[in-house]
């Protein structure tokens, strides 16, 4: 059991005490094919990880219709967000296939960092690691496209406003960026690198488009 | 303080009694251009948040070369995971203009979470929703190129094994993801969609291809 916990990576290189402790509190739980394993609304008594199969995550629309928010397999957790955030669960889960998971209960979870924060701490250090890999991943991802989308969308907004050069973002930079695919964190980064090679100049949410071939070249697929 | 605390994703959502103690134990910082912050190997006395300015982390290679490793900027988080791992820092911060930073001292961050578990809980569930919105678009960035990536390279291994149908991945599955520039559950759900149109057939580590063709298509830029 320990072995498999170590493989899950929200656990991943958690000291073997840490993973003694867990390993004390899970619960292997089997389901069938289809079977419900929460229901949206349910107290979110524990989060559970796929040890084998694949688990779908729905919400019901107002007519009743199925709308798939994530499939989890092996290595996946869920229902961890409103376990940790004490809420309940927010949708319905329910198996694909016959499926083993780990379970591990709220109550026993919370004793376990209340006795040893450490754990809490080395999660922590685990996820946040991992956010600052997928960060460099999506950038990497992005640095190819989301550059180009950005210029289009500022060409946009100028010929929006009869071809000014002084453009005022009319939405919030999280939002920009999710519309152009990607986190704020990229997009600053891109609008650093558009900044620097002085084809706009930026003040708050204002922008001067300096260098509009420069911006066109890059909207039809130029590189930065 | 405290709306400036709240604006950090990493806290983004907690209850205000968190976010003031948070403001308690914080310690803005103010730093000029290309100062130290810290260095590789010094204790891991807390971590930073950048509130204006851009910060270089960077490694030194045995000739004194600098090798970046990420530069931050506002809102972003650097120094946390030594810090929640309790190690030493394991590399070099430096501003490259001039800096405020919000400091968290080690010690009252951790004497916090022990007073108040909530508060790493609370933390853990951001970190994961974040993770899991990030895991989304990756996916959604992943799924334009890597399939096609994956392809290609089964179509090589089929080439260097005088053209068999029957391949035997020589590399682990993470190993394959990160070679792909991807993440092992896209590349799960990737796999899983080559193998629900028929194009290989998977058992454990031995992969064997049904459909060349579908295979050549789509290392050719054809879509799943």
């Amino acid at each position: 059991m320990i072995e498999q916990i170590a493989r899950i990576p929200m656990f991943q290189g958690l000291p073997q005490k840490q993973l003694r402790d867990l390993a004390g509190i899970v619960v292997p739980r089997n389901f069938k094919r289809a079977e419900t394993i929460f229901s949206e609304g349910d107290e979110a008594a524990g989060f559970f990880v796929v040890a084998s199969g694949r688990v779908k995550i729905f919400k019901l629309s107002g007519e009743g219709k199925e709308q798939i928010l994530h499939i989890f397999g092996p290595g996946e957790p869920f229902g961890e967000v409103p376990v940790f955030a004490g809420t309940r669960y927010p949708a319905y889960a329910e198996t694909l296939e016959e499926t083993r998971a780990l379970f591990f209960p709220r109550t026993s979870f919370i004793a376990l960092i209340q006795r040893e924060p450490s754990l809490a701490l080395n999660m922590l250090a685990v996820l946040s690691l991992r956010l600052r890999q997928f960060t460099h991943l999506i950038e990497n991802l992005s640095l190819k496209e989301v550059p180009g989308r950005l210029a289009a969308y500022l060409l946009y907004l100028s010929e929006n406003n009869s071809q000014t050069d002084d453009l005022e973002l009319d939405v919030a930079k999280g939002q920009l960026a999710s519309l152009l695919g990607t986190i704020p964190e990229t997009l600053s980064r891109i609008l650093a690198r558009l900044i620097s090679q002085e084809l706009i100049q930026v003040n708050g949410p204002k922008i001067k488009i300096l260098d509009r071939q420069g911006l066109e070249d890059l909207a039809e697929g130029g590189k930065l």
